[in-house]
C-alpha cells in the first residue's frame, strides 16, 4: 500500500519511521503548509507542498493527516476526504460527533473511504472500552491516563506571564489504580484519580510564587486536582524532560452469575516512551485496513469500532488462525 | 435474538445467566444429552433432548455451543454448523486449523454462518495479541495465565492412584511478569513463568510421598514446572477450593523510531472470579455478532479476528461514537 503523510510535525516524523516497520507499506511523500525545501525527512522521503497534493492523487492508496484536532483536523479532513482514502487521530471526544457527520458525506459524496479518531485515546482505549463493555453489562468504566506527559496542560502553563517554558505529568495515583483492580468498583472524584506534576522554567526576576498560584487556581486544568510545582533550569528542563512518554490504562470492572456473586476485571494498559510515535503505529495499521476495505468497493466514514481486526495485520486469516489465535 | 444452548455443564449455565444481562437477547432453550427430566435450569428455560434440537430450528437464531474440545467440540460443531448459526469455544490450540476447515464446509453448505474458538484464550487474548502485533510490528510477545484452576492439571492429579481430588493452581511468577512489563524482553524458560500449585486429597493410608513424587515428575504437565504439593482434606477442599477463578495478561514489548529507541508495553488483563462464566459472557457478546452477520447474508467460519467489535455491541453505531470513543 502507498501512503502519505499530510503535516509533518511530531506524529508525522512517527508515521515516517512506522512506514518502515511494515514491509508492506510505502511512503510515497510528505506534504508540508512550510516551505517544502525548508523541511528535510528522516529517511529521504520526498517533500511536496500541502497545494499540490491533488496532483499526487493517483499515487496515493492512504493519506494520514497528521494535524491538531482544534483547528487541522475539523477543516483538513473533510477537505481531502472527497479525493482521497484518509485516517485521523481527532481527539476532541466531544466533537467526535459532528466531525464524523463532515468526513462521512465528503467521503461518500467522492467515493472514498475515511477513518478518523484513530491512535490510543480515541482509539486503542475505545475499543478496550467497547470489548469489555459488550462482554460485561453490569459493571463500571474506569480510565487512568499516565505517568505522562499532557502538550494542553503544559501550554496552558507556558501561557502564564513569566514562564519560559513548562512540562507537566498526569499520573495516577497508584491507592486509586490498586481499588479499582480489586474489583471493589469504588467512586472515585477528578482529585482521587489523578496527580498534576509540573516542571516549570522561569524568565529571570519572575514572581514564582505568583505562577505556582496562577498554576494551582487555573479552573479546568489544574483547580481540581493535587497540583505539584518543581521551578527547574532550562537546562534541567532539555536534560530532563525532552521525551514525550504517556500511557495509562482502561479497566472495567463488571459482575456475572447468580446475583452478580462473580466479581471479574478487564484492563487494558498502554506504557509508551513517545506517545506520537505509538500512535503513528495505530494510524498505519489502521490504514492498511482502510485501503483493503476501500479496495472492496467501502465508501464513507468509519471508526476504530467498524475495523475487523484481521484487516489491520499483514498476515492472511490462515496465519492468523495458525499463530495467533 | 433468539439463543440456545447445546450442553449443560459450567459453562452452559454461565451462558443461561450471561443472557439475562443482556435485553436483546432471549434463551429458547437448553439441549442436553442427559435425560431432560433430570436437568433442572437455574431460570426455569425449558430443557430439550440433544437429539430434538432439530425440530426447534425455526426458533433459534444462534446456538451456542457449551462442549469439551478433547472429543465434543469437533464432532459436534461440523454436524451442527450445517442446520444452525453456531459459536463454540474450541481450545486446542493446534487443532484450530482443521476444526475451522470442517465447520467452514458444514456452515458454508447450509448456508449458515459459524465462530470457533471463541472465550478468552483462544478469544479476547487472541484478539489482543493480533492487535498489539499489527502496531507494533517490531516486539516480542509473553502470555502469563493465573493465577487460576487449570482443570486439565487438576484432572491429571486425580488420575494418580490414591487422589480422591486435586485443585491445580497456575501461577505467574511476579519477578518475571516485573521483568516483562518493564519493557526488557527477556527470555524465559517455561519454569521462570510460572509456578504449579497443587491441593490434594488422598485416600486413607495411601503413600503420599509417592503422590507427591508422582505429580512433580509427570511429562509435560509438572515436570518442567517448579511445583508445590499440599495435601489437604475433603472438607478444607470444599471450604477453599470449589470457586474456578482465572485470568492472566497477554505482553507485547515493542520498539519505534530511530533504531527502535523507544519502547512500549501493551498489555492486556483478566482477572476472573469464575472461568466458565466470563467464557459465556464473551460468548454471547460473540453470539450477537454472528446473527447480525448471519442477517447481512454472511455464510461459512469466522474466528474473532474477522468480527467488527461494534457487531459485539447492543448500541448502534452513532450511539458508540458518542459514548465509548
Amino acid at each position: 500500500m502507498k501512503l502519505a503523510i499530510f503535516g509533518y510535525g511530531n506524529l508525522g516524523r512517527g508515521v515516517e519511521y512506522a512506514v518502515q516497520q511494515n514491509p508492506d507499506a510505502e511512503l510515497v511523500g510528505v506534504f508540508t503548509r512550510r516551505d517544502p525545501a525548508s523541511v528535510r525527512t528522516q529517511t529521504g522521503v520526498p517533500v511536496y507542498a500541502a497545494n499540490d497534493v491533488l496532483a499526487h492523487r493517483d499515487e496515493i492508496d492512504v493519506l494520514i493527516i497528521c494535524g491538531g484536532s482544534a483547528t487541522d483536523l475539523p477543516v483538513l479532513t473533510p477537505a481531502l476526504a472527497k479525493d482521497f482514502c484518509v485516517v485521523d487521530s481527532f481527539d476532541t471526544h466531544a466533537k467526535i460527533p459532528a466531525h464524523f457527520e463532515a468526513v462521512d458525506a465528503a467521503a461518500a459524496a467522492g467515493g472514498k473511504l475515511a477513518l478518523i479518531s484513530c491512535g490510543w485515546d480515541p482509539g486503542m482505549f475505545s475499543l478496550a472500552r467497547m470489548y469489555a463493555n459488550a462482554i460485561l453489562p453490569d459493571g463500571k468504566d474506569y480510565t487512568f491516563w499516565g505517568r505522562g506527559v499532557s502538550q494542553g496542560h503544559s501550554d496552558a502553563i507556558r501561557r502564564i506571564p513569566g514562564v519560559l517554558d513548562a512540562r507537566q505529568y498526569t499520573v495516577p495515583i497508584e491507592s486509586a489504580l490498586a481499588a479499582v483492580r480489586s474489583g471493589a468498583q469504588p467512586e472515585l472524584t477528578t482529585r482521587e484519580k489523578h496527580l498534576r506534576e509540573c516542571y516549570v522554567v522561569a524568565a529571570e526576576g519572575a514572581d514564582k510564587q505568583a505562577i505556582e498560584t496562577a498554576i494551582k487556581t487555573m479552573p479546568n486544568y489544574f483547580a481540581d486536582y493535587d497540583t505539584t510545582v518543581t521551578f527547574i533550569t532550562a537546562d534541567e528542563m532539555k536534560a530532563n524532560h525532552s521525551a514525550l512518554p504517556h500511557g495509562g490504562c482502561v479497566i472495567r470492572s463488571g459482575s456475572t452469575g447468580a446475583d452478580g456473586a462473580h466479581r471479574h476485571t478487564i484492563e487494558y494498559a498502554l506504557k509508551l516512551d513517545s506517545n506520537p510515535e505509538f500512535t503513528a503505529s495505530v494510524l498505519v495499521a489502521f490504514a492498511r485496513a482502510i485501503h483493503r476495505m476501500a479496495q472492496r468497493g467501502e465508501t464513507g466514514c468509519r471508526t476504530v469500532f467498524e475495523i475487523a481486526p484481521a484487516d489491520l495485520s499483514p498476515l492472511t486469516r490462515e496465519q492468523l488462525r495458525k499463530s495467533m489465535l
